[in-house]
């Protein structure tokens, strides 16, 4: 078994801390050592450093590898272009040169789990999964009605024993109504952007649902390395669309009744926005003051601080976020964090591209 | 005329921005200006600049002369001993040596009015007032039921064509559903803490109401300008009591029918708090959002941004206060910055200091 971590993101809804020079998944967000540190050491009680691939964007390989000290500096997968999910999951198996019956995991940097043992069992149980050539993702088992997730519906059960079932079908995030309806009828999952599949049936999948992909995968298995041919790699992957592997193989799979699903209970999130990160710290620690820095605070509710090099005092606050930057202070309302994303917009046209 | 402005106050409720080097009237709070600077311009259009005398503690002479560039150095005083405002202000007279028969204006450096050409009608119904012998305050008319000031209780006209009354008393900071009654009730005035009179009227009330302090004076004249004699004035100040105008003379002469009330509708604020600047300025402005510094917002109400170098972000806030200092952060409920006096013991205590 393998993993590989998709560490492309920006993470543009964590601004001021998330810059395009520090995105999200480098940013130490949920205790002294980075998203990306705590998703490659959840994965060691799993795999050994050289079976553990990451895969980001060539600007921030280096940044990459200096967090990742222990993992071979072949390891970290430099693309030379972003074409989403599936092409970067398809490229770096290619590149990693992975045996097509070996189990691949491909994960998210950037996610947060507070039971690593239930992951990580969750994991063990989706890799006996995909050895059967289920194509198999992970379904986190809702705690409210979230709107800010994708959902699975899962279907019939694999057999009576285990939890797994195949997918019935993805569905997108729905408004706050629907989302109710799922939190209570049950059988909904959160979709965390986990897959487990062995490497023929990922190959398989891409061959028939996304042919222009398996073409362009062949042509870069031809020219490797040849000289300068990340340079071709980089044309290649300009002629293809970007596409998710939701979209372009989990969806079609889970039609033909290829896709299955295991529930995760592990306090999981994906860390989306400021206030994802408040919820799931309060969640992790029971509570309601998340800090760090030096801090001092007179009855505050539902606060998250990250504090920086100076003293902040906060006051009878309710459910507001402060991050403090050197150079920029971000206080929102936790509820509007989501907002961030479209005020990076108005910061670049009116501040100038130095706090981006 | 002439005019001794208060500078004595330190501003502990206005953190971080206000420090032990930096207190509130040396502040630009309300504009480009501080409001020593604002308060000094606003007597300026009434007196001549060496008919305005500014008493500061020795610590803060250097800082405040810089400010007021047009003031004689000499009308700079410095005070060796803080004793508060009745023997900061008695001390003042005697060192500017006014003669008996002028009018003197005595009030705080670190108020705000919004109104300039009212205050300064109203200073001139006072002088009007203060020339026929009487003790003279200022009384605001009331905007809403403040528990956060004392109250004037005004009583009989002094004659049919002006405003101006007798005090029949001065009445502690009430409860919030006193302060409610005297709004509802009227005839009764916010005390501003300014004060008019002739010099003579004002020594006679020192000898009738605290002989010591006459005595001191007397004892601090005698000394003038003897080799090393402030050193002998701060002994003379350390061996009587602190004394307050408003309860060392005002109440007393009050109740012997001495005290004339002149009402005040300009404005004014005492900028006691973080959250009194707020209610100044939005009221002064019509806005409810008061920023300085380089600041984007997205929906957010009542909130006062008091920016620095930095770009300071909000989004969907209400009721905020954000302080934003090179190595202090506050954010605080507008409602609780009343609490800020206290939390500065705890920052003393833990953090230390420097950040004091």
């Amino acid at each position: 078994m393998f993993a590989i971590v998709m560490a492309g993101g920006s993470g543009t809804r964590l601004w001021p801390l998330s810059r395009r020079r520090s995105p999200k998944q480098l940013l130490a967000l949920t205790g002294d050592t980075s998203l990306l540190q705590q998703t490659v050491a959840r994965l060691g009680t799993l795999l050994k450093p050289h079976d553990i691939y990451v895969i980001t964007s060539q600007a921030h390989v280096r940044a990459t590898a200096e967090q990742l000290p222990n993992l071979p500096a072949d390891n970290i997968l430099g693309e030379p272009l972003a074409r989403s999910t599936a092409v970067a999951a398809a490229l770096a198996t290619v590149l990693a040169r992975r045996e097509s019956d070996e189990v691949g995991l491909v994960l998210p940097a950037d996610h947060f789990v507070a039971d690593e043992a239930a992951f990580a069992e969750a994991l063990r149980e989706a890799s006996r999964v995909a050895e059967r050539g289920y194509l198999v993702t992970l379904g986190v088992v809702p705690t409210h009605a979230a709107t800010g997730y994708g959902y699975i519906r899962a279907g019939e059960r694999l057999h009576a024993a285990s939890p797994s079932a195949l997918v019935e079908r993805f569905v997108e995030k729905p408004d706050a109504e629907t989302a109710a309806s799922y939190l209570e009828g049950g059988g909904y999952l959160w979709n965390a952007g986990v897959f487990v599949w062995r490497t023929y049936a990922f190959r398989q999948a891409i061959e028939r649902f996304q042919p222009e992909l398996a073409a362009a995968l062949e042509r870069i298995e031809a020219l490797r390395r040849t000289p300068g041919w990340m340079s071709d790699v980089r044309d290649i992957l300009g002629a293809i669309p970007a596409i998710t592997i939701d979209v372009g193989i989990a969806e079609p799979a889970a039609a033909e009744g290829r896709m299955a699903v295991v529930p995760l209970d592990a306090g999981w999130s994906d860390i989306g926005s400021w206030s994802s990160l408040l919820e799931a710290l309060t969640g992790a620690n029971g509570k309601d003051l998340v800090t760090s820095g030096q801090h001092l605070d007179r009855g505050s509710h539902n606060v998250l601080v990250h504090g920086g090099e100076r003293l902040v005092v906060t006051v009878g606050l309710d459910d507001v976020i402060i991050v403090d930057t050197p150079d920029a202070l971000l206080v929102c309302h936790r509820d509007r964090a989501e907002e961030i994303k479209g005020v990076l917009d108005e910061i670049a046209r009116t501040a100038g591209d130095r706090y981006l």
